[in-house]
């Protein structure tokens, strides 16, 4: 019988403690033991709960329990998760996790903690919801090395983009409609500004390039300024916009990553991820190009992603404590103005001639398309974003925004 | 160290020695150990092979030598790969496999003699090729009780399909198109008359049922009698025609299980997953949907998926010999009669009004598609097979085919 206790019985606590009673004779199947929660740590009241007797407000309580084998981390943010992570870990408690700011805040000094105590830490529903991407990328992909991920991680702005695209929808109604399904928080910036999404792919680029990616160093850039203008020469050119998660491994060792919207192909297998789905591609040197799809959060879906880490350490606790990335000093980040990729410009000007007569000259091949009073859109070649911003500079107009085309891998 | 020998230096035998000493260095991080070929087997003659000194042409050798405590299997066929395995398994050497004839043959004994001598027998590579399939429904979905996989599972068949549906072409210039490409055998009736998907959506449900689902009482069409007209109609329904493994659990325990050209509406992820690729749908009690996508077939993808078994083998070799399905006396397998869905018959007529009368009598709200000259498409509402069998009997018009449509789960 392996016992676990529970921290938080929020949306993602409450669904490992449905999926665990749902489930039960599934999972000791699968764990080759029963597994049963003994506490569940909350400081709100739950006195009228069928299963009252299981929730305690001490945290004492359940790391101080040699009974208690796992520790089920589902309050997030960072204090007291931390302090709470690292006392487990020390006490020999496994310790599995959808906390994804704890993990790529202190994700390489908590596993090294619990390589030193011989006990797991695991975080398979910190990305992606209930996608398997984790294991896969740790295991299943073992045979391959690692080159690009490239991921929608957030399933509130896929949402948001998928209302604007469909329906026609304005950013601002769109979002207030996640708002009422409550697919978006009261202040939705973490996931309108693109800093869910910048957690989750620094996460997903620590664990494939094995080095500590701070989340601080990447450039993260929301969907707040996206208009019905630039969806509707998106389809024009037969793309669609998605915020996009962007990690690749350049062959000096630095990492082009970035959190922004991309025009993506209608004929990439990412532009079909609508709604709050995620979708996660990862590209290896044997398997080429593989994805992950489904629900990237929601109750039910994250709890599967707990507990099947909780099974695999039930399944095997002895088989534990592999540290996956370390931190170094070497400038990891590609600065982002020597990233290179495809763009796409809108420029304000009375004058499309002549605007269109020096992007011509200053994008080499570049495609006009002329689509409303006023301004004009260009699609230009590959170049730095350096090199694009200066060029911009030259342009007889006002530059009103670009967007990156996704680059071919 | 772990030493391995490898059966067969075929297409995927050669890919795993590639995969082996490319990334040598990353596996070996990744498996704890250094991983590294002894032996090869193979009948033909490789003598002028840049690392000749591997090659054996007995299996004695490999079998024998306590030094080999892995056996890669890729050599496919049930003759002499199952002897091979019986005696390498009981030789308590680990096995694992590309070869899905032989597991969904032989599945539940080679699992449970590999139990029984304390090793695995690992077979990520015979399902959706480099695709990671076996190890997530087993290991990443734990947390969830498997309802129903339905998936894109022949690369072959479904770049044909691409053909006929953007370029129309004929299946038979298609199919030809497949073979001069190498993505066809000279011989393509393992693909498209199904069997081969039949092989894998069998062993997909053994593993989320936890029962040996014989793959001789499925019920499995091809795609040789699919026309440009289907195509048409398809598309005018806005859906695609993809050949799908269709696997559903029922509440009496039974499985609705089959192999068809079915109807998927445009909007559903597995109608984008085109030319040669594969894509996975599996629905669980938690997760809901999820879908696995990638290349189903060739050298390096498929390669990644026998090494990733060996490396999670060499990573804990202790950890092995769990049983995952056994053989019943039960009637697994659902009478096709009894299956349900909607249907897309189409009718030969030379009286369209007639035809149309009468289906709109037999079937309860049916939609008729008028396109072309002397027959009647028709779209039924949900009824069994067996039932829709008989209405058609009682059309004034000749049946040309029916088509399912993927039921909604």
């Amino acid at each position: 019988m392996m016992k676990i206790g529970v921290i938080g019985f929020g949306v993602v606590g409450s669904g490992v403690y449905e999926v665990i009673r749902k489930n039960r004779e599934s999972i000791a199947r699968k764990a080759g033991q029963e597994v049963d929660i003994k506490y569940i740590l909350d400081i709100r009241d739950f006195s009228d709960h069928p299963e009252k007797e299981l929730f305690v407000k001490d945290f004492d309580t359940m790391v101080n329990d040699a009974e208690v084998g796992i520790i089920v981390e589902v309050m997030g943010g960072l204090d007291p998760a931390y302090e709470y992570t690292k006392r487990a870990l020390c006490a020999g408690k496994h310790v599995v996790t959808s906390n994804k700011e704890l993990v790529a805040t202190y994700g390489d000094e908590l596993l090294a903690l619990a390589n030193k105590n011989g006990v797991s830490y695991l975080f398979e529903a910190s990305v992606g919801g209930g996608i398997p991407i984790i294991r896969p990328l740790n295991q299943c992909l073992a045979a391959n090395e690692i080159s690009a991920i490239v991921g929608i991680l957030n399933g509130t702005t896929n949402y948001i983009l998928t209302q604007m695209f469909k329906n026609g929808k304005d950013f601002d109604v769109a979002l207030k409609d996640a708002q009422e399904k409550g697919y978006a928080e009261r202040n939705p910036a973490a996931d309108v500004e693109g800093y869910d999404a910048c957690r989750k792919i620094c996460i997903l680029s620590s664990l494939a390039f094995g080095k500590h990616v701070d989340y601080r160093e990447v450039y993260t850039e929301g969907i707040t300024a996206l208009t019905l203008r630039d969806i509707a020469y998106a389809e024009e050119m037969g793309c669609v916009v998605k915020l996009l998660g962007y990690s690749k491994l350049l062959d000096d060792g630095r990492i082009d990553i970035k959190v922004a919207p991309m025009m993506i192909p209608n004929e990439q297998p990412l532009a079909t991820v609508s709604d709050v789905y995620n979708g996660i591609q990862v590209r290896g040197n044997a398997i080429g190009d593989a994805m992950f799809y489904g629900p990237g959060a929601g109750k039910l879906p994250t709890a599967s992603a707990v507990v099947a880490d909780v099974i695999d350490i039930a399944k095997a606790p002895e088989r534990a404590g592999r540290v996956m990335w370390v931190r170094t000093d070497e400038k990891l980040v590609l600065p982002a103005d020597e990233a290179c990729a495809s763009y796409f410009v809108r420029v304000e000007t009375a004058d499309k001639n002549a605007v269109s007569v020096s992007a011509k000259a200053e994008f080499d091949g570049a495609t006009i398309i002329d689509k409303f009073d006023n301004e004009l859109g260009i699609l230009t070649g590959c170049m730095s974003e350096g090199e694009l911003k200066g060029k911009l500079s030259n342009l007889p107009g006002k530059v009103i925004g670009f967007l990156r085309v996704l680059p071919q891998a």
